[in-house]
């Protein structure tokens, strides 16, 4: 029997509405790429989605059509995110670090019409666009007197609004009509689309805003540091409008001067990014004997979160909180929210608690599998693939055969974890990192997690090293703080302090910089290209001695380019 | 274009299933019916759950079926929510107060093959026993031990579960699946059946679970006293099993001093129902010069809040946030979540605000339109007929013919209001008790608000009266507070001092008893049949003059068939 309550379907509509009619007077504050502050209400927003959605439509955008989005987290890319999405057409946000090949790839795999872009990236799009076959029309995101010379004739987006109605007539649809897009930039292949509906956004909006979820609220100030131009910045720019908070946008301004300024300037309370972003923040602010004077909270997700951040950061009074997810989730799947009374303890007490990813969100299931299919326990200690489910969660990729999910439903994670009794996810591993020595599994993390402790060390990475007989031993790999003079054997024992023995690298290595992939996460695949012909100490000739960590990387010459993106650079760099 | 995620659908064992791996260990405390307290986990809960689940197949309900339930609020019957929706089958819930008559009609109108009950309402189910067509077996909410001897044959409860599997499968379907169903109790007319979906159900508890919504967090130890044998105790089973927090439910024990004594000794934080039990604990602390030292929050629906409770509650640092809604809407339509900063200022400055009954939850829609027809702004002025519309709020009653949706879509709420720019709703009277007056509406509300902040004054009605040149004019009718020695004519008075001059009443008449309906609002039906031969003092022979507020009233006999149930009594009475 079926329930007789309305068929009024979970549209992204609903959030901008609510957001209109309930918090009109709510502030968004965004650093402009042209520079300076720009600032409106919730309600000026909405009369310029309003705009914005008769342009799309008087360009000949219609339902089912990409629009393509490469931009800084700003108030346009706000306006776009709910006016293509609310006239049933698809956003689809471009990661500019994809490189240019993989970004010619996407959009023209997406098939996208339209493509708005930051002035930042003019030279990117300037060399895609002749590749690109289906775009007709470029709009740049700015003003006609910010406009600048370019080989592509693109209208400024304050041009293509100006003028129209401030009201719009919304269409109605079928929920599970797309909504948004975004790529995932595999290690391996080409880049894979996630093609999103408005029902999966509204249901993670609602979730993601849940007290045990992101924990935001109404007095909160909220900056999201992680990029619109991939999974949706975590769906902040939904869940924040959907609680009526005030939303700071940091626009191009990611080093740690420029989102100290803004963070203090604006009172944010609330921020949400990668750890690469925090360990920056927090170099600069100790690097100038500074301390945040409003931020209370950070949201921390993209890859693990190291312990030496939530150190640093206690330290200034900001609570660590960490997430996990994926593109393929709409993001997010856990969060590992504080129990009550949770801050009364000393943070050595906290620690092991805030290291662990968190528990599933509401219509988020999770479980681990062996290798061989069997589902394993939620016990704290057997370790499996990871794999979830939910109306968050994609069956396929778009435009894209295989088929994705397990024969029962599952989508594989391609994460290892363990689970515990109360739904407490541990990341052990990617799949594809796992290092398996004499049978047993070591994790990467672990010995990543204790070379970050050390105060030498900016980045770290650990690969698998074949060995004749244990298979694989783990190579750590560091790139340094800059200026540091550490001695690497002094670094390696002190890692192995804090590890069981099995865990000890057998070798440390530094390297001038990690490489990351276009999402802030190491690129371990890279790594392992420039380490392939390295041999552990104990198999070289004469065997058993420790190198010294010069002569099997000074050939190495690191991927430097992708460093026109200052967001992942590191001060003094 | 459709989205590519999962089609998962959202049911209510995500809900069940989400509270058991998140929050294993959180406990739910109940005063049983039989004495005593009873205490398990949310991990107990569950396999009892699936034990009952059980048991239902096993006595042959099926998916669709419908199961009645006439319960306070208890573990038991938080389990039979659960594992009656669960497995497929309607939870139909009972109102005890509805009168034997209305009680026959609606468990033989929605068709019930069970029917569970607490001992309480023993004699009831005997009288109404043999006229029920449809109810194959009665179970009785207690153990072996304490099952009362009944000339019907009813198993106990403990027993129906003893033995029983503590795990099950349990089932997918449809999220439109019906789930629930709660009849109202209408003034007029046959009571009418609202059918839940599990989708309406999941979107409600995620809706009011925001910090925006009823505002409770995970460190919050949460008291429904509004019933679960109406509108689903305003959700509450869900939501706080979602945010896991823990419940504690009062049972039959809904007087004062039951209630204070259990806030109390279970340190109780946040607790939610209808403004007569406000009034009557807050009369039980006054008259025993107590205080709370743990109760912080009170969320206050049904019937309009009145401000003699803000400002009691405000004496002893309690909160109070006021909801609207009704059965119809699954049940919440708003809440009057409370500005950043609210409380750092002075009560006087709030009192207008928190009178409000609040704004729209997400994906609950709100529009006012006048007696033709057309829709009025909002601008917190402009009055007319609440309408509303969303995915919580029914489309049809169950098995009743009627269109009762606008041509548009719309269910009309019967209440007439007003919504500013910001979304603020306030209801100023129920359409069929408007008062028109020289054509303007005179809201009945504002009247007995004002009668009801009189310390004498224990419970107020406002009803128009017809009136030659007016068409109609306000009669206030009182009951006053046991003991008090109050002289009508000074009650007048100072209700006319906070009234504009067109608001003032006619006359006022004191009775012994305002008469209640079976949710604890006025009965004004009642109230005018009680005053149908009643003349205003300016209609009157000799016209002019007021009269004592006793000889119209002498006749009236206030219904008293309902004083059987304790929980809407005053204490003294």
């Amino acid at each position: 029997m079926q329930g007789l309550m309305m068929d009024y379907p979970l549209l992204i509509k609903g959030i901008m509405q609510h957001a209109l009619r309930t918090f009109p007077e709510q502030e968004v504050v965004t650093r402009l790429v042209e520079g300076g502050i720009h600032r409106y209400t919730y309600a000026d927003s909405y009369k310029r989605m309003c705009q914005a959605a008769h342009a799309l439509q008087d360009m000949g955008v219609k339902k089912g059509d990409r629009v393509a989005v490469m931009g800084w987290n700003t108030h346009r890319q706000l306006e776009l995110y709910y006016a293509i999405s609310c006239i049933g057409a698809i956003c689809h946000t471009i990661n500019p670090r994809l490189g240019p090949e993989n970004a010619n790839y996407v959009i023209n795999h997406a098939g996208d019409s339209v493509l708005f872009y930051d002035t930042t990236f003019q030279p990117l799009v300037e060399a895609l666009a002749p590749g690109l076959k289906t775009v007709k029309k470029y709009i740049v995101l700015t003003d006609a007197a910010n406009n600048p010379k370019s080989k592509i004739k693109a209208e400024a987006y304050e041009e293509m609004i100006a003028g129209k109605p401030e009201a719009f007539d919304w269409p109605d649809f079928d929920e599970n009509t797309a909504s948004a897009m975004c790529y995932t930039s595999g290690t391996t292949g080409k880049p894979k689309g996630v093609l999103y509906s408005h029902r999966s956004t509204v249901i993670q909006a609602m979730v993601t805003s849940l007290p045990t979820s992101f924990g935001a609220e109404l007095s909160d100030v909220v900056l999201p540091v992680v990029p619109m131009f991939h999974v949706n910045a975590w769906n902040v720019p939904y869940s924040a409008l959907m609680g009526g908070m005030k939303l700071v946008f940091p626009g191009p301004g990611l080093d740690g001067a420029s989102l100290y300024e803004l963070m203090e300037a604006e009172k944010v309370t609330y921020a949400l990014g990668v750890p690469t972003v925090w360990l920056n923040l927090l170099n600069y602010i100790e690097g100038e004997g500074k301390t945040f004077s409003s931020l209370k909270y950070s949201l921390i997700g993209g890859s693990a979160l190291p312990e030496k951040i939530i150190r640093g950061y206690d330290k200034h009074g900001v609570r660590c909180r960490q997430g996990w997810g994926m593109t393929e989730m709409s993001p997010t799947g856990t969060t590992n929210f504080e129990p009550v009374g949770f801050y009364d303890q000393p943070i050595d007490e906290r620690i092991p608690y805030q290291l662990k990813q968190g528990k599933a969100l509401p219509y988020v299931d999770m479980r681990i599998v062996s290798d061989e299919g069997k589902i394993l326990p939620h016990d704290g200690s057997e370790s499996g693939h990871l794999q979830v489910r939910g109306p968050s969660v994609l069956k396929a990729y778009y435009n894209h055969d295989k088929d994705i999910l397990t024969p029962d439903g599952w989508f594989d994670t391609g994460d290892v974890a363990t689970i515990d009794e109360t739904g407490m996810l541990l990341i052990t591993d990617r799949a594809k990192d796992v290092i398996k020595s004499g049978g047993e599994w070591i994790s990467t993390i672990d010995i990543e997690n204790a070379a970050l402790s050390h105060e030498a060390v900016a980045q770290a990475a650990v690969i698998g090293m074949p060995h004749p007989k244990w298979d694989e031993r783990p190579l750590l790999i560091v790139e340094l703080v800059p200026g540091a003079d550490a001695d690497p054997q002094q670094i390696l024992q002190f890692v192995k302090d804090q590890l069981s023995k099995i865990s000890w690298p057998d070798d440390i290595q530094v390297v001038d910089e990690i490489p990351l992939g276009a999402t802030g996460k190491v690129l371990k695949t890279k790594l392992r290209e420039m380490f392939k012909d390295y041999v552990l100490p104990d198999l070289r000739e004469g065997g058993g001695t420790t190198t010294s960590a010069s002569a099997a990387v000074t050939e190495v010459e690191p991927d430097k380019k992708k460093s026109g993106f200052p967001f992942l650079r590191r001060k003094g760099k």
